[in-house]
Parts: C-alpha cells; structure tokens; sequence
C-alpha cells in the first residue's frame, strides 16, 4: 500500500485526479460543440501535469498571467503561449527569450504607448488588442477610437483581440452568464469586425471565463476559449452556477490543533496562508467563511462546518451541528474546500494527487511567483 | 553604483533595513526597560537575516509559527525556538528531530489529550500551557480546571504558560490596548501563580503581540515578550496605535501595466497573490483596499491612492487626487505598502533590501511552507 492521506504533513493541498478528469472534459467536449478552440488558463492549476492533461486532444496553445507560468510552461515543451495580462515593457526583453527557444508568445495590450513600445521591440510577438466587455478592469471599448489607434501602432504584430468576462463572476444565476456570455462574445465580434473592415489583421478573437464558457450557447465568431478555473472549481463557482460542490477538484488537508467543547468547535493547522484570506463568498447565499470543512474522506461529517476565522496558521471551524469530541481528536485530518481554488493553490508548492479514494498516487509541483 | 528598485523585475517585495532596524531597537529597548526577555516572533519575517537583527543583543531565543521555520532557524545557527501553535502529535518526530540537532524546542498545548502524547513522546520537550486572555481562538482559562489537568499530564516537560492577546487588534485607541496587555499579563501570571501554588514548575510566563507590546506599561511577573508585526509594522498596526505609516518597513515594488485617464485610474502588475487578499484595514478608520500606493521612493505622489479591487495579478489603483497620465506611463514603477504584512510577505520568497535609498544593498531569502 501507497503513501495515505494519513501520513501526509498537514496543511498541503490535495488534487483529486477524477474530479479534475472530468471537469476537463466536461469542458472541452462542451467548447468543441461550440466551435471555437479551447486554449486553457494555466493561472488556476500552474502545473504542467495538469497543462498536459487539459489540453490532450486540444490544439495545444495555452494561457497564462505571469511570465514565470510562461516560462515555466515552456521548459515543459509548451510551444503556444498567450500571457492574457499586460506587461510592463521592461519585461519585453525577457519575453522574447521565450519566442528565441521556439515559443510562439502572444501578449495583450490595451494602451497605445505600450503598443508602440512592443513594436519597436526586437521580439516577434503576436499581439491582441485587450477590449473591456463590462469587467471594468483592463481593455479599451469595441467602438472607440482607441481600438484603431492600438491596431496601428501595433504594425504586422497585430494579431487579434480578446477580453475577459470577469463579471460573470457576479451573476447568480444561470441567465444571468448566459447574457453576460453574449455581450463577451459580441464585445470581441464587433471589435474584430471593425479591425478587417480597416484591412487590419485579426486571426485571434478570444473570449472566456469559467461561468461564461460553461454556459455560453453561442461562440460564433469566436476563434478560442480560454476558461481556467473550471480545471477545480471552488466554492464559489458552485454558489454561481458554474459546478456542484462534488466538482471540487483541490482541497487542502489540515488537522485539528485544539478542540472547545463548551464552544461546539475546533482548531485547524490550516489558516490564513493554507487557506487565503479570499472571501468570495460572502456576498453568496451561502457564505463558507474561508472555506467548508469535511471529513478526511470529503463526507460532510460535521454539518455545515465552515472556517468562521483564518489567522496567519490558526482555522477556527464552526458548525450548526453537535460535534462528537470523543472521535474528534487533535490530531484528526479533515478536508477544507476552498473559495477560491486558484487563490489558496498559489499558497502552496504542490499538490498531493489521489485519484478518489486515499492513496496518494503523486506529487506534482506548480510555478508559483513571478 | 549597484543594482537600483528600477532594475527589479516586478511585482516582488522590497524591505527598508532603515526602518527595519529602527523598529527593532524601539521594541527591544522598550522590554528591556520593563523587564522580561525578548523572544521575537519570526513568523512574519521568516528570515534568518532578520532574524539575526531582532536578536542582537537579546538572549537569542526565537518564536515561530510552524515546524517548516523551526527547521529553517535550527539551520541557520538559532538554538532556542518556541513553535507558538499548538501541532498534531503526528509532528512531533519531527519536532524532536530538532532536538536531535541541539535545539532546545518549546511547544504550546491546550489539550489534556495532546499533553499526554507529548508526555509520553521520546522527545524532551519544554511545553507551555496556552492560556486565552480573551482573543477566543486558542487556549484554557487561568482559572479552571484544566490546568491543572494539562499541567499534571505534561509531567517534567511542563515548562510554563503563555498567551497571545491576538484581541488587542479589535482595540482603535491606545488606553483599549493598554487595558488589554494588562488583562494579557494578569492571565499568565494567575495561572503561574496557580501552578507554582501546586508545587508544579512555571519557569517560562510568556505573553506578546505587537500591540500589546507597545503600549504595556507593565509586565510584572511576565519572563518573555514575543511581539512579531513589529519588525516591519504596516497599515493595519498604523491604524490601531502600534506605529506610523512611516514605520512600515516592507513594500510590495509594482509597475503600472494599464491606465484609464476617463476614471482617473491605473492598473499594477500587483494583484491579489502579491499582495494578498487581507483586508484588515476594512474596518479601521482609512479602508486602504489591499494596500495603499505610493512613488518609487514612498512618496504620496497619488494622493490617497489606494488598490480598489485585487484580481489574481492585477490591482485597480484610485485615488481621490487627479493623475498625471503624461507622468504616469505604462512601465512606471510604484510601491505599495501592506495591509498585513505577515500575509503579504508570505507570498514572496525572497527580500530586496534596500537601505533607505533606492539601490538594492542585499537579497535576503525567506521561509514559507510548512
């Protein structure tokens, strides 16, 4: 018999195989029917393990936030590789390096002297033009002026366009995405179209998020998807509509530190960096503290248990039901499932794989860091 | 001239030795001149470099927080560690490992259960006594029963008691600290007092946290402090009385990667994982977000400009002062000091330590993980 989630030092983070499997695809066979190709945000997951199996039978491009990912992707043979979020052009040089190892990079932007700024550069990037679709966080307007500007300052590195729909994040029901899916798929559309009216170049039209693509019915118009925290999902996903708890792929393992009988509650080894300090749900209708706290098999054995505070290393769970402090022993392990899966993963360097049952059948690193 | 914060590859962590050393000296005089050891707590530092700095001139006895720092410290020359949260019993191999090394290891217990493994482990062992002062997280009351039960079961291993005012965070004025540290020692003391009472061994009275720390005029009875925050202090402790903003000794260096003249904002390559999600500041009377943005050189050049929102790497950056987008390009480099600095230097492996000016003097590593 294997190593046992039993023997594991505890707080680390437990990947469980199956679930990911199936969340994989679930998402690509649903992006296939829609037509577009499926080009994977490794953000979530930053492992080449799970890069590998979420792009097996895809066209092997994929997406990333930092450029550690990127080269960290690339030493794993990755050769596709969009950084989806701007760089300050003092990270040029270093970028580059990666397309002299034979990797095609593409970059967004969303502002003229940036543009002008990789142009100039020595390196061959394919670029795409960053639009905003209602996130109100990065992209310039499909219909404003900006958007030709960028194109042209951007010369034959010009590649296409994409956005994020991270709004969808605050949608609470189904319908809510799916009209949130169509202004994304729209937003990208209109500006694509404006670009090839201009005799401008834009092969790349690129969309996605978990909630969106989970639920978009219509990509048309769209070349590639790029959705990354369906790979885990967290509890938050769940309380929006993208998964069910029991799609929940990462959990981090943790054991009771103290028990307060008179309090109907315990401690855990796993608080404020095992967990992070990411209260997503809060503002859902069901709010899990800093995370839902199971038994070590993922049972839901001490009601509806959650993190009611996380100090730096200190998880205070509390619950609506009675605890049984004779079974409940310090030392015990129990599972936490996240908020917020791609938060609490970068708090650790690797995950613990079981493939549904105990056994801890290996151990994959992640890049962290920048 | 050496390398300069504009050289730096962002988002990545810088730390002032300035202010570093001067926040050591004001905290070292101050429990010198009230009596007890000072036992500093590494767990936001995590650095031997620091950790050397807090102990000049002490007795050299450490405080951590988990195994993973106890096992750095131990090999980096330190022989005296409390491991300040209570561990598993499964840990105590490799707690007792330590040992093996010439370590003298103290543990914390507040179970009867855990005290007998302890007791019963080939480890020799120094083991306080948790006592809550009020905080509600760990830890049994002075003044009943079961400590005496805890103290009997640890047998020779009992070494004494300790307590963390962790409540004195709760406090917005100096007199509610004071208030609080007095109650934080008259606990240990009561329950020293308690065991000497019966014949048991109380060499170690343990109390501390930064606030508490600070402001306690008296620590009679009390044989060490373990303050921690203090060493690089941040917006939260300015909040509640423990410094000034410019006692903030670690910054988070970012480069603006997006502008947004329309709504007078900016977009840094800094976002939730280098800053953190902690949002201590929320409820105090400046809410910074997830921290407050200033110039290269820590000057408030943006006003009262503050991160909004954190998305895994990006930060929206407002302010309540109008920009200078001719001055402010993308690429410019800017700081941001921490809401909680223990969190948010648990994101970064390492320092770049400057001395007050911008060149980079040193690059000290740190100890994250367990």
């Amino acid at each position: 018999m294997g190593m046992q989630l039993e023997d594991l030092a505890t707080p680390c983070l437990i990947l469980d195989r199956q679930i990911l499997d199936r969340n994989l695809k679930r998402m690509s066979e649903r992006i296939r029917r829609l037509g577009p190709a499926l080009r994977p945000h490794l953000k979530t997951a930053k492992s080449a393990e799970v890069a590998r199996m979420a792009t097996a039978g895809e066209s092997g491009g994929i997406t990333v936030s930092t450029l550690a990912e990127a080269e960290y992707f690339a030493s794993h043979g990755f050769r596709d590789i969009l950084v989806a979020a701007s760089q300050p052009p003092q990270k040029l040089d270093r970028a580059a390096a990666l397309i002299d190892r034979g990797v095609k990079v593409s970059l967004v932007t969303d502002d003229a002297e940036a543009a002008k700024a990789i142009a100039a550069h020595r390196g061959q990037f394919h670029v795409l033009i960053e639009l905003d679709s209602g996130d109100d966080r990065a992209g310039i307007a499909a219909d404003g002026e900006s958007l030709l500007q960028i194109a042209q300052a951007l010369g034959n590195k010009l590649a296409g366009v994409m956005t994020h729909a991270g709004h969808s994040y605050g949608c609470r029901d189904v319908q809510c995405i799916k009209r949130i899916a169509e202004v994304e798929r729209a937003t990208v559309v209109t500006a694509a179209d404006r670009l090839r009216k201009e005799g401008l170049e834009c092969r790349v039209v690129s969309v996605g998020s978990t909630p969106t693509m989970t639920h978009a019915d219509n990509l048309d118009g769209v070349t590639e998807a790029r959705p990354g925290v369906y790979m885990f999902q967290d509890l938050f996903q769940a309380e929006i509509g993208s998964c069910s708890r029991d799609d929940i792929a990462v959990t981090v393992l943790a054991s009771v530190i103290g028990r307060n009988e008179s309090e109907n509650r315990f401690l855990l080894d796993a608080g404020a960096l095992a967990l992070s300090k990411d209260r997503s749900t809060q503002p859902t209708q069901h709010d899990c503290g800093y995370g839902f706290v199971t038994d070590v098999d993922r049972k839901a054995a001490f009601g509806n248990c959650i993190i009611e505070r996380a100090y730096q290393e200190h998880g205070v769970a509390v619950t609506d039901s009675p605890l049984d402090f004779n079974a409940l022993r310090v030392g015990t392990k129990v599972r936490v499932a996240p908020n917020h899966s791609c938060i609490t993963a970068a708090a650790h360097d690797r995950y613990y794989v079981i493939d549904g049952g105990r056994e801890v059948i290996a151990e994959w690193d992640r890049i962290n860091g920048w």
